[in-house]
């Protein structure tokens, strides 16, 4: 054997029950705001997608990978969904795992649970959206959805932003008190609305997993922000494609947002070009003026990429090491 | 958070010193044998792959994953070439991580370094075909190519069928040697010959990374057994697209054959059609004759696939966690 292959080097872990522990929602914004400046600048980039139905357990599985040639992060993210976990073996139904590589030496160097990662790098993602493109003087947040992740978002964005009350709507009105406890939490009044009533909101979220418009133009003012994180597949769909064409439209990633993302109705319509779609992260580097007026409705098309996974597992690795509390196992 | 989410469990960690240790040529030819059969039986697929120039240290980086539904097997490897390790840092340039995930539930299992395995799985994919697809009256083996990889390809093939005599050709003549010493381990007489002399031989292994055909159909003899492991990426060649028109061709995967395997030139040039090859699994399972005359030449096209990764780190991971040498780490 190579002498060269028995060099032995350190992995670091830092397994799904330290996440929540070492990461802040501040380090997530900061994490995923800075990544998608450097996808604007062209200093990092995501790898083609592989997801699978496995055909087995109704699981789809894949990889989401990236390279952030600034920031030094090589890697991706495997996992994916299992549908029946949480009902046959008592555990979260979507699992992932982090893996970074050295990008000098190709060499593995950390592994990180990925199932809150990819909760609150979700939630920054609309949170550094609205930092981004909401007015400043948005006062009213409009959720449209009430599950585990709109609990997240909610919390970013409330986080993120002075806003000074919630409104709700959800498909199950019953599931709105996951919002109104976040607020109540955050000290902001939540009203469980109708969708109509979403004209009231300065900015929204929507966060289900719908395959038919909810949110249309007709409940959305002038001057909004729209967020829409909840598609990320072929024919899932939250506002209508005449919502989007009237708006000015932002994407993490523009080819995804054509492809799975929000803007894939509007794009097949013909209402929508995908030169009409401007990264996020132009807006960060001041390359794109982004919000130009109090009229102007803007949407960010948030279809999550692995970068924003591999940024995020990055920070927490540092804040693992740097308090002492990573597990480095000898490899 | 939720309870689930805190569930913990358990992480097998194999690293890439103990490889050798845990894993025989015997094994790694017997796991390959068995996902061949799988993928041929439609119990296993390998998934799209993932292989990007990353721009930086001239690294070529991706993912290669798959299924094995009959053994139990998900996960990928994750790796690439970085051309400068051993001159800039006194590492192999070949650097592979193996993550297994339980079927089941998506979780992370298992994480095994994946160099030496990727040697030693390359090195039983000819072995498997040489078994398969040989004449068992075959007594001489000719190599093309005296590399690193080829001392493992030979020292397997030497293991698996009595050959009496090794015949090698290389484009540097010196590196001659690394065969001589392997068949001389083995205790089977070496010569050193020119490419027509491959004539001599009822089995040739080409294990060259060749951008032009080294064997021509007049260096072979009827009958003989040819094993292409060279070839895995668009434009490479080690054969001739005509002696390979001319032979029964079967490969480990006939989709990444025809496309960045040896078979990808006769495709191009019309002489094969991708419904000519075979996959060595179906012989294996008997679906498919394989050798039906001792004057015909057979070639196996051997692409390495994401499977014989999976497969072989499964039983590395069997074989370390049974013996008790497994790192085991609570995840």
């Amino acid at each position: 054997m190579d002498g060269a292959q028995m060099t032995q080097h350190e992995l670091v872990i830092v397994p799904e029950g330290m996440i929540a522990d070492m990461l802040t929602r501040k380090s997530a914004f900061d994490a995923v705001e800075n990544v998608f400046a450097a996808m604007a600048a062209g200093d990092a980039y995501n790898f083609p997608v592989v997801r699978e139905a496995i055909g087995h357990e109704d699981a789809l599985y894949g990889f989401k990978g990236g390279f952030d040639r600034a920031g030094g992060v090589l890697g991706l993210k495997a996992g994916g969904y299992w549908p029946h976990n949480l009902e046959r073996r008592g555990l979260i139904n979507h699992q992932s795992t982090v893996f970074l590589f050295d990008p000098d030496s190709g060499r593995v160097k950390a592994m990180v649970g990925g199932n809150l990662l990819t909760a609150l790098r979700t939630a920054a993602a609309s949170s550094v959206s609205i930092r981004h493109l909401a007015r400043k003087d948005a006062r009213v947040l409009g959720m449209i959805g009430a599950g585990h992740q709109a609990t997240f978002q909610l919390r970013a964005a409330l986080e993120t932003h002075g806003f000074e009350k919630v409104i709700g709507w959800n498909y199950h009105p019953e599931m709105l008190s996951n919002l109104a406890s976040v607020a109540e939490e955050m000290d902001v009044p939540f009203e469980a609305v109708d969708l109509p009533d979403m004209i009231r909101a300065d900015a929204i979220i929507t966060i289900t997993s719908s395959f038919a418009p909810t949110l249309l133009a007709e409940h959305v003012s002038p001057g909004t922000h729209i967020a829409c994180m909840g598609t990320d597949t072929t024919g899932k769909q939250e506002v209508s494609a005449d919502l989007l064409a009237g708006a000015t439209v932002f994407a993490d990633e523009v080819a995804q947002s054509v492809s799975i993302g929000e803007a894939q109705h509007a794009i097949k319509d013909g209402l929508l070009a995908d030169t009409d779609i401007h990264q996020l992260g132009s807006v960060i580097n001041s390359a794109h003026p982004g919000r130009i007026s109090d009229e102007q409705i803007t949407v960010f098309d948030g279809t999550g990429v692995g970068l924003q996974d591999l940024a995020v597992a990055a920070s927490i690795v540092d804040a693992a090491v740097s308090s002492g509390q990573a597990t480095v196992v000898p490899i």
